[in-house]
């Protein structure tokens, strides 16, 4: 234990707790560009919260506003990172193992910021949904906004 | 398609652009008890959160004061949820399938809340966080409000 201080204890400790859910990633394997790594680890959290929604607007889950507006949340935290922040120069499909960045991030960083305001758009109107009916007429909003996107910025599987 | 409205189509659109993500759950199985099952999804968002907080306090992916922010307001926002709403009287362990719930959670409710205050303080204080060493101070604190609930609210594996 003598080469961990105290702080590294305490990162390695909350970081097993959470070991179970952790093995469970969409990713078999973590890229090693840590820009990268860090944009599918933030599209994890965006799908995790997309499945609350989903699960509640199918009932599969009890309606829980507060829950909704976590999730919902959640998404339109993320959305208001700078994209410029974590799609970084040479980090494009092929440039960057894993990703699966197209070049037009880059050649067109005003459409690229505004399908994020997209997100955030869709995503506030679902914090506000106090019913059923007011979440299930979000989600068609919120789903194109993800799809948009992906069709224009996101490259083949890899 | 005559039996599904648009919007139900819209939501079925948005559930399956996440497909992929989802089917990579750490439960195999969703609980039949819709509160069970939120609560599950519930965590799952804040494990993931933690996977983002955690691999930038070890240096994995780059650090990213958006994305921190981001990932510890999620949290703090579920941290927010009233807990009456998710663990409702009924499902605790043994009565809800796959709960693991003790019944302190219902003898104890003051106690309980208490944890979900302490979460909500330990992540409003990474929210705030600007640099590494901020952020690696801030885990600890975080990781100890999750244990602590953990050890006195959350019974053995099923």
């Amino acid at each position: 234990m003598k080469a961990f201080t105290k702080s590294h204890f305490a990162i390695a400790s909350a970081a097993a707790l959470f070991a179970t859910a952790s093995v469970a990633s969409s990713h078999a394997t973590k890229s090693s560009n840590a820009d990268v790594a860090a944009r599918h680890m933030m599209m994890e959290v965006v799908a995790k919260n997309m499945g609350i929604l989903g699960s509640t607007a199918k009932g599969e889950i009890a309606f829980n506003a507060g829950l909704v507006q976590s999730a919902a949340g959640g998404i339109n935290m993320l959305a208001k990172i700078d994209p410029t922040s974590l799609w970084t120069e040479g980090t494009e499909q092929g440039a960057a193992d894993l990703s699966r960045a197209k070049t037009e991030i880059w050649s067109d960083p005003a459409g690229f910021a505004q399908k994020f305001e997209d997100m955030a758009t869709a995503s506030a109107v679902l914090m506000g949904a106090e019913d059923l009916d007011a979440l299930r007429a979000g989600m068609g909003p919120l789903g194109g906004a993800c799809k948009a996107c992906h069709e224009s910025y996101r490259g083949p599987k890899n």
